[in-house]
């Protein structure tokens, strides 16, 4: 099964120049002309999710399973995945027909822009989740952070 | 621009007949064989985005750009969109070879996976937004809630 997927816009930063890794730099997201419509009501989310399309990615054949962490690729957020999509949430800042200033987003300038989807997400009550576990190696990576391991319940708030 | 993606599993529902919109069952990812290596270390996190394809949603041309509210389709979380791609955040359960237990998917059986990534994101710290805004009529929908909608200011723990 092969699915054909088209770009609603892109990524313009700033400065095409600037780290894509900073998510303190703005960036605007453009959207085709005739998907403006689609943008309404969006600056009524401070949080949305951006997914993207991560093109400078080689794929390979077969695909790259293991991170150099030692951990599969889908047990990391290594860009290097069978599917190499991006997913990132960012803050909207300004919307002016159809583009979107937003903050936060490590995509390079001209990446294809897939999906946007309001952030939380909601199913009775938003999902919020603030209690959750993760690897020590991250935890190591982070040292100190002791927030959020406590258990692995889902908090709706 | 075309951008091909070939899914890297599905999901499998334990009762096909069950309601998917139910998010407190149990669910599995199966994903091709090959990919099992990419699964290793996953149960470490509690927590991971599912990214699929809502292979039921029929596609138009031109694409739905409202949504029933009278938002903008990228302003609210319905299926139909230009690229009827889901995102779901799920709780990790158990991983056997190419075979993933979870909680939450909102998927029908069958569904094509198109990528997992661990939750929370990270980039020096962890990204666990808790301070965000939502519309209106959304909080009217959840009525009561009056959590998060302080500020639009993000928080890393």
């Amino acid at each position: 099964m092969k699915i054909q997927i088209k770009p609603i816009g892109y990524v313009a930063r700033i400065d095409p120049q600037e780290d894509e890794r900073d998510r303190s730099l703005v960036a605007k997201i453009v959207l085709e002309e005739a998907l403006a419509p689609a943008l309404d009501g969006i600056e009524e989310w401070s949080h949305i999710y951006v997914i993207f399309w991560l093109d400078r990615v080689d794929r390979t054949d077969p695909p790259v399973l293991h991170h150099k962490t030692g951990n599969g690729i889908f047990a990391a957020r290594s860009p290097i995945h069978p599917n190499p999509i991006g997913l990132t949430l960012v803050e909207v800042l300004k919307r002016e027909r159809h583009t979107l200033w937003i903050k936060g987003i490590d995509a390079y300038d001209g990446t294809p822009v897939l999906d946007l989807k309001p952030y939380p997400d909601w199913h009775g009550n938003l999902q919020v989740v603030t209690e959750f576990r993760i690897p020590a190696w991250l935890d190591e990576i982070i040292h100190g952070s002791v927030s959020g391991r406590v258990s692995n319940e889902t908090t709706n708030n």
